[in-house]
């Protein structure tokens, strides 16, 4: 059995010793044929301009920590996402993340799965 | 796109209002043949004495609000939960809630997939 606390600094460095990582740290909880679980920090990235993100595979996405705008491309804004608020993203349902508070850690937890 | 806010009252009542109802509120958020992601609300229950969950898919399972404490067959005493720890249950072990936090609400995710 394994385990974890999502909001303990990962394996790579604390968050509070490294406020602004230049990457996303992803971390695969779960890893199957059928379902991935990541949990991912961001601190203060976002998608590069032009990008957008087109799974195959159906993505729920949970906010836990800190905040964030995730842009879809059939809305002509960005939604603004606090801790608790949850997508369920259809597969190439193309997004992407317009922002992420540099201020501090934002925590998601993403499960994906087969549309 | 469905989207919520997993700390939101539930659509039967809010937690402010109900706060200790007397079964736990189970709301599944995506259910597909190879899925099942469920918002739990416990308000201090427990798994009835003698009983143990044995599930034939694997239980990744995180604790977002409040407290409880889990116990696995095999193990000697319960583990103690707080918020962010997580669990990969696998398929089979035998386990129970042996207490949730009367007090306040506690608010897990849980997400079941094959084995």
């Amino acid at each position: 059995m394994t385990g974890g606390n999502l909001f303990a600094a990962g394996p790579a460095a604390s968050r509070d010793e490294v406020p602004a990582l230049r990457e996303e740290m992803v971390d695969a909880l779960v890893e199957t044929p059928g379902v991935r679980i990541e949990r991912i920090v961001s601190t203060g990235q976002a998608t590069p301009p032009g990008q957008w993100y087109d799974s195959a595979r159906d993505e729920w996405v949970v906010l836990l920590m800190g905040a964030a705008r995730l842009r879809f491309e059939t809305e002509p804004a960005a939604r603004a996402l606090a801790p608790g608020d949850w997508l369920h993203i259809p597969a190439h349902a193309r997004h992407r993340v317009e922002w992420t508070d540099p201020a501090r850690p934002t925590v998601w937890l993403a499960v994906h799965f087969p549309a």
